[in-house]
């Protein structure tokens, strides 16, 4: 059986992409005036995945979007699950971490109950909130290590006895990879680090938050994504919102496959 | 208006308990040879409050136990709240942590919709992450400071600059805590920090997780909760699935109270 890494590099080829779109609807951006009704907001979601489905890897579904609406909002993130329905890779970001007791509910949610090929998780508890997800080697993890916030410097970028915290998460990462079905979440506004983290990281995937409407640096993410390791680089408000999210994804698909090549050269 | 931290000093002199009932709700221990279905859970989950009431000054709903039935685990959480109606305490333990923009989202999610009283976040984002729910100065928040599980010492207790991490998380969470509004989460089965976690955090509320099931020191957390600042202790599993619920709540809260009066005299 191919590992999780292994499978979202095929998924990459088979797409010619490593755009990941990010589906954090929002019914204020859409319409500030007069914000759409949740069913308004499903077709917006559906139109959206159809718009841009040719030229994306993956989708991201960003859970604090639905979970707003409560129950009627996990409603709608089941049918856009289905809608989705196997054609791309699904990223469910929802950062969880909890003590290994909750983290296997959370796996239980998040994989068998959704269905997501992949999940974000935040490494603040350590191995054992982790190891439930990890368990399950035909899913993936992308555990936060270096994100794309400002307040990111305040935790992560503070240093350990010399090396700051999110190189010790690196470090966790790597110790917890037996089954190649980690990644990590290296923001795009982090260029300065980026270099280095794929370095310490060897060949596990990326998944690089920050570009588009947070500013980040697209050509220092593609680069980390273009030599052995993969990495997904996630638009989310640049297309959701653009006039034409056909023509948005194609233009950012096209940037990074030309960004690839001339790295790759 | 009180601060958040008052009304909870209140709701525990009100009930004349610091005992917090986890809400971690599990087909599998109620009956592993023949799990109930989701509405014999929502009964439980109904008997179960009812039954310990009159002992806890706050009940704490773990929503990846809710999660993992997607949309229809939403509506029981929806409907326990509901039937909590304002009686006690509540805290959305989701431990959740992302960017601002996505935590307005998850505040709107566990304050306006659930309507939780105070809910528990992840510091690993910083700031940023944790300000649009710290905005909310009717409601509190529970950051993850030192947990319970073996895993904490991976980050939260190496070493930063000669701090350990779960430290710099409390200086961070003072310099954020200008509506009164801010606690800590602190494990149970750490006793040999937590008074070092009380000084440094002044009168600041905390959570304390990890008696019963997970072998916390009961004396230990007690003192911390004895002096100026307040805290609540949670059990769960030890309530949940005892054979008699209100027995156990109130043994829990007469032991609490009882080493209380001797940690005070």
């Amino acid at each position: 059986m191919k590992s999780f890494s292994e499978r979202l590099q095929q998924a990459a080829n088979d797409s010619n992409s490593i755009l990941c779109v990010g589906l954090d609807i929002d019914a204020e951006r859409i319409d500030p005036e007069s914000p759409p009704s949740l069913d308004e907001m499903k077709s917006f979601t559906k139109s959206v995945i159809e718009a841009t489905l040719d030229h994306t890897c993956a989708f991201k579904l960003n859970l604090a979007f639905f979970e707003m609406y409560g129950s009627d909002g996990f409603t709608w993130l089941e049918e856009t699950l289905d809608f989705i329905g196997g054609r791309r890779f699904t990223i469910g970001d929802g950062k969880r971490g909890d003590i290994g007791n909750t983290a296997k509910k959370y796996a239980t949610a998040m994989f068998d109950h959704f269905g997501f090929d992949a999940v974000t998780l935040s490494p603040y508890m350590g191995p054992d909130s982790l190891e439930p997800f990890l368990d399950r080697s035909d899913r993936g993890v992308f555990i936060l290590c270096l994100t794309s916030n400002p307040g990111s410097r305040e935790i992560q970028l503070s240093e350990a006895s010399g090396v700051a915290v999110y190189r010790r998460v690196i470090s966790m990462v790597k110790d917890l990879n037996e089954n190649d079905n980690c990644g990590l979440v290296v923001g795009a506004t982090k260029p300065a680090q980026m270099a280095n983290i794929r370095l310490e990281a060897g060949k596990m995937p990326f998944l690089i938050p920050g570009i588009g409407a947070q500013g980040g640096d697209l050509e220092a993410s593609v680069a980390v994504c273009s030599g052995d390791g993969i990495g997904l680089i996630n638009v989310s408000r640049a297309v959701l919102y653009a006039d034409n999210p056909t023509y948005a994804a194609s233009e950012f698909k096209s940037r990074i496959n030309s960004l690839m090549s001339s790295s790759k050269s």
